[in-house]
């Protein structure tokens, strides 16, 4: 609950699930004219069943919709739990401040032109909002379309997606900060049998916001499950509180993944964990699912309370129907989405030769070749099987058109609760589906339209099973020899510098020693040893190699004397009056290399990255992200999770990568991120060289960044 | 026209156009049972107002449906154009020889457990079509769902899909190798208000086939776009010429993607280019749109006709509604289609400018920050703007539910038709968006109830529109100094070999000089110039580097000596008793690597790839793939397709590569894969050395395999 709410009149502040499911509601500018907002909202409030109090206020009409109406909230006979609130910007102070007089609980506002629409609106959205706060009386928006509770009957809504028929009570709760979104959302649920708890559409969230409802969610009994259509958040780290304490699935569509996406391509750390990808890694690491599409997470939502979980990631699906043409163009599309066909056990191999052909037995099952045709018993005993068979994650019935249509959709449901794996009813068909479509809201079971909408809904159910394994993940351990930081200047560190930060978390870099000379290079080189790497140094130079800074393979006195002049002169050019002379390296060698980054984000604070090495980072955009600390198996399967993961494991004949010790450097960088919090600006390790299987890894090249902060 | 068919009797062969449109059509089995083949075949025909004769053939009834019924097809007091037959397989061959002695032109045999089924039906299918041939009867099918012809009225089918109320005549031509895809791909296209010319299930393709009925839908005046779901192909060189003759839109979903996706995993170039990547190639060259989900397929069809097409490739999409929700949701889902959101005019920014306030100015753009609220003129102002806008590509409407939702719907139907290119309007609500869709097919306008959709149809559009372009691009010319090919043995050729065949087209190699003895290796290095490479040669060793034959950089007479008694001690242990010697090279260097192949696709003939060079192709699959013989500005987009085009292009201070000579090389190597032909199994460039721009390529390795057949 927001703190500093005075407890004013009776029960103020109003809980949230009162305000959800309200005992009393005032319909401020209540109309029979359905075409005007207030005319809707008695409207709908009726039509969907309000067992409350309904109170219409209109200064103009002593009955609305056969109920008394009154002039002002204040002169009616009870103070309403909640009053909705579609009345025009110019008249809302003065109704909010009748609202709060009256000793309303809540106020819904539906009103807009207000913080979303410039300075004037938000001056006024202050001032209600004052209003509402010194009264302790909550508020719902403004620019909201209200909320939707179907478990108690409760539609405090103008939105015409309550011109659906009913909307039967279910368990998805939904919070979203689009409301018009929100409202297509729940039709578009209905139409597949999708049942909700509550919706509610928070708008400017003056007072309460998505965190509040989303609190209220996650305690919320009638909510099994929760889907949360995000543009931004208030409370970063409460949110991921929530998350965590979720003990729910919970499914996200989270707007402004692409301008991430387009930040991405810049080389720099802070752009790459820029808001997208660390508020992606938060919700992964507390085992929430972000996905696309808002219509294929309210498919999510809905198969995760009818369908049960996948019994793990990583298995494969099994399609099978009465049609080649659909089952094989299902299977076609699955490696791009990540997926693939299940491999069949000899039992289930052995169930199926009963029903066709050995030549015809493969995946997906064409059920056509079944030597006396697509039969129930054939189609439920393989079925059986694929439910049984230890490799199949989900089964797939994309279902074409056929004679007797709905009684073959009938076999389903009873199937899918029997097994304990999700089973997908595709109905692709147009109207001639609609009597399947029909029989599987009937039975409950979930249906889809869409090859696509199954294929987002089976990869979001897999990542739900591996959420749920990470909630019981076992915490980060402090490795020892991490920390503490060596005291270090703010700005631009130089590499030394960087690399000091590393070693004192024990993180292997190159050997190293500075030379301000031809002379002091060459007995450098020779102290650590050929061949050598040389480098200039300059605070002020980011991108080293582009300028002709680094030269690699220095095999001789000869080679490495002629480097330093060469480097110095460049350094001058490049950064006139800034160099600080040259260091030499050991010139490691190794296998790969991979980039390491670490920053804090200004939201969910301290983040590792990792990614392809070298120049592939920049456009192979191959980066995952997670929050710090990470443990040593979370740090391995962050970079096994690589596109370029391959590369690492040994390809072609090259020996596999010692991925321990890059585990083991990352979880390190992640404690160095923890401890430096908003101190780091940045840091990367590009490259950091792997060697083979246990011969380490070594960061050959670093920068970083300190802010003077020790607070965000 | 299938060639060594008599003309027999009437008319026969009768002319696919005949088949398709028939003046009279014998039902065989014909039923008043609908739950019957046969019952549904006649009642369909009746339902959807077929125009010709029908012929009930029941040898128990006198009438069936009101018809005067008929024991046998050769008992009709006519020869039928057509007979359609859904019999069990048992009595299909009398069935067939009876259609054949009474003269039906053509038999649509729905019948299936034919050759799918295995060797006893292929022997039947066999029988039958020796009936029909030595009749000049025609075949469609065995094992298909007929014939579905809105145009004329023709339903030949007993698919369910028939349950439509109607089929509406329009300009789908289609032709599928799935018959229950296709009846669902029809109800769910008539959903959509999309129009079908004719559809026509190929089945088991006894006699006619995909290639027959696509060469009479490319001249068939009623079909302005063709859709085709195809699982393999009878005559590929024939399917290519079709597509190149046709003057129409082709978009294609091809059963089997899948598989060519997992071989390209592989090294070899015969599996890269495997049957899917080459079947793509050759759609993209005739300028056809291969596709992933055949429900997509059709809204890219139906689009393809009732919206203007795309103005050119690259362009910017401009999604515009009263949603912010919807409009963010849809533009994050852009680039990871590949696609992008436009640039504004400044006069488009003026237009918006009237209606909503500067810093609200932005796409996507939310209407519901127009200072009135979104108004239809507003509204209609914004996408004239758009319309006019040269950065736009196309304008994208995803409505969520809203006040007079239909009445709003309608504005857009004359403001698409108004501009010149597409509209895309999405209405993603259930039930409460059926109104707009009514209104829009009452409107002969395009909807898509998925955001996923309406991207895939754009991706469809975009590329039909450079299909288009590409139809005009000017044939390839044989480039001087190509060929011929010298004389070689078959088999596995050595380097050298490889290399003198690509430099006999112009393709730039290393020099090299083989060596017998490290003296003979230390000589050749001092013709050739330090540094140098040397390679252990055997005919059985493919991946070299994998077993230490290769050794680079050598850059003194011991360093050359000691590398050549190291390869030629391991070449004897990797493949005892078939060493070659060595070959000492020049060491080329330069600024990033390219993979190129040639081989000789079984079905569609020489074919080059190029790819990301070195160990990348392994796992990046990042390959392009294109018929030989190409032109210049051919091969250098192919390789600008490249996902690792940006780092040819200098990244991070890299200089540019010289794409024009990897574009020559390539071009070049399209030219020896047409001379070869058949004899070219496979030939690997791997890699190609791009050096600096204006400092050309190098071939540093190349392999290939020759066969003795000249024609495939």
């Amino acid at each position: 609950m927001e703190t500093g709410v005075e407890e004013v009149k009776h029960g103020r502040p109003l809980p949230i699930a009162r305000i959800v499911a309200p005992r009393s509601v005032a319909v401020v500018g209540a109309s029979d004219d359905v075409g005007k907002f207030g005319g809707r909202v008695i409207h709908y409030l009726q039509k969907h069943g309000f067992p409350g109090r309904i109170l219409p206020i209109n200064p103009n009409r002593a009955t609305i919709r056969g109920l008394p109406a009154f002039p002002r909230v204040s002169a009616a006979p009870v103070a309403a739990d909640v009053a909705i609130l579609a009345v025009p910007a110019s008249s809302l102070e003065a109704q909010i401040a009748d609202c709060a007089a009256a000793g309303v609980g809540a106020c819904v506002v539906i009103t807009g032109k207000l913080a979303e629409a410039g300075p004037e609106g938000a001056a006024l959205q202050d001032r209600v909002l004052s209003i509402a706060r010194n009264a302790g009386m909550r508020l719902v928006g403004p620019n909201c379309l209200g909320i939707f509770n179907p478990v108690d009957r409760a539609m405090l809504s103008s939105s015409l997606a309550l011109e659906e028929a009913d909307y039967a009570p279910g368990g998805i709760g939904m919070v979203s900060q689009s409301g018009a979104l929100m409202g297509t959302l729940l039709s578009f649920g209905r139409h597949h049998g999708a049942r909700f708890s509550r919706c509610i559409s928070v708008g400017n969230q003056a007072d309460l916001g998505l965190e509040d409802f989303l609190e209220y969610l996650v305690a919320d009994e009638a909510t099994r499950v929760i889907g949360l259509y995000i543009e931004g958040l208030r409370d970063p780290a409460r949110f991921r509180t929530l998350l965590r304490a979720a003990r729910k699935p919970v499914f996200i569509v989270k707007a402004g993944r692409s301008e991430a996406g387009a930040q991405a391509a810049r080389s720099h750390t802070a752009s790459l964990a820029g808001a997208f990808p660390a508020f992606e890694a938060i919700c992964r690491d507390a085992g929430a699912v972000v996905m696309e599409e808002p219509q294929a997470m309210v498919l999510a939502c809905d198969a995760a309370i009818r369908l049960p979980p996948m019994p793990g990631p990583g298995l494969g699906l099994a399609p099978i129907a009465s049609s080649g043409g659909s089952t094989v163009t299902f299977a076609d599309m699955l490696p791009g989405a990540g997926l693939r066909l299940a491999r069949m056990s000899d039992a289930t191999r052995a169930v199926l030769g009963r029903w066709m052909p050995d030549t015809h037995i493969a995946l997906p099952v064409d059920t056509g070749s079944f030597h006396e045709g697509t039969s129930g018993d054939g189609l439920s005993d393989c079925i059986r099987a694929f439910m049984a068979d230890p490799d199949v994650g989900a089964v797939v019935v994309p279902m074409t058109t056929q004679p007797d249509m709905a009684g073959r959709t009938a076999l389903f449901p009873p199937l899918g609760r029997e097994g304990r794996k999700p089973l997908l009813y595709l109905m692709t068909a147009g109207a001639v589906g609609d009597a399947s479509r029909e029989v599987m809201r009937a039975a409950d079971f979930p249906f889809f339209d869409r090859m696509s909408d199954a294929i987002a809904v089976i990869r979001a159910l897999e990542a739900e099973t591996e959420g749920r394994a990470r909630r019981h993940a076992p915490q980060p351990v402090r490795p020892d020899g991490s920390g503490p930081a060596p005291a270090l200047p703010t700005g631009a560190l130089t590499e030394g510098e960087a690399k000091r930060l590393l070693a004192a978390y024990g993180i292997p870099v190159t050997r190293e020693a500075s030379a301000a000379t031809a002379d002091g290079a060459v007995a450098a080189a020779r102290r650590i040893g050929f061949p050598v790497v040389l480098k200039g140094v300059s605070r002020v130079v980011v991108h080293k190699s582009d300028l002709g800074l680094v030269r690699l393979n220095l095999r001789d006195d000869d080679a490495v004397r002629a480097a330093f002049n060469d480097v110095i002169a460049a350094l001058e050019r490049a950064a006139p009056g800034a160099a600080e002379g040259c260091v030499v390296q050991e010139m490691a060698r190794g296998e790969a290399e991979l980039f390491l980054g670490a920053t804090c984000d200004a939201q969910f604070g301290p983040m590792v990255l990792v990614g392809a090495g070298g120049v592939l980072v920049e456009f192979l955009h191959d980066v995952r992200t997670a929050p710090a600390p990470l443990s040593l198996p979370d740090a391995r399967a962050l970079i096994e999770g690589l596109r370029v993961a391959p590369l690492l494991h040994g390809l072609r004949g090259r020996p596999p990568t010692d991925l321990d010790a890059a585990a083991d450097a990352l979880m390190r960088l992640s404690w160095l991120a923890v401890d430096l919090g908003p101190r780091l600006a940045e840091l990367d390790i590009n490259p950091l060289i792997l060697r083979a299987a246990g011969q380490g890894a070594i960061a050959v090249d670093a920068r970083a960044t300190l802010t003077g902060e020790d607070t965000p």
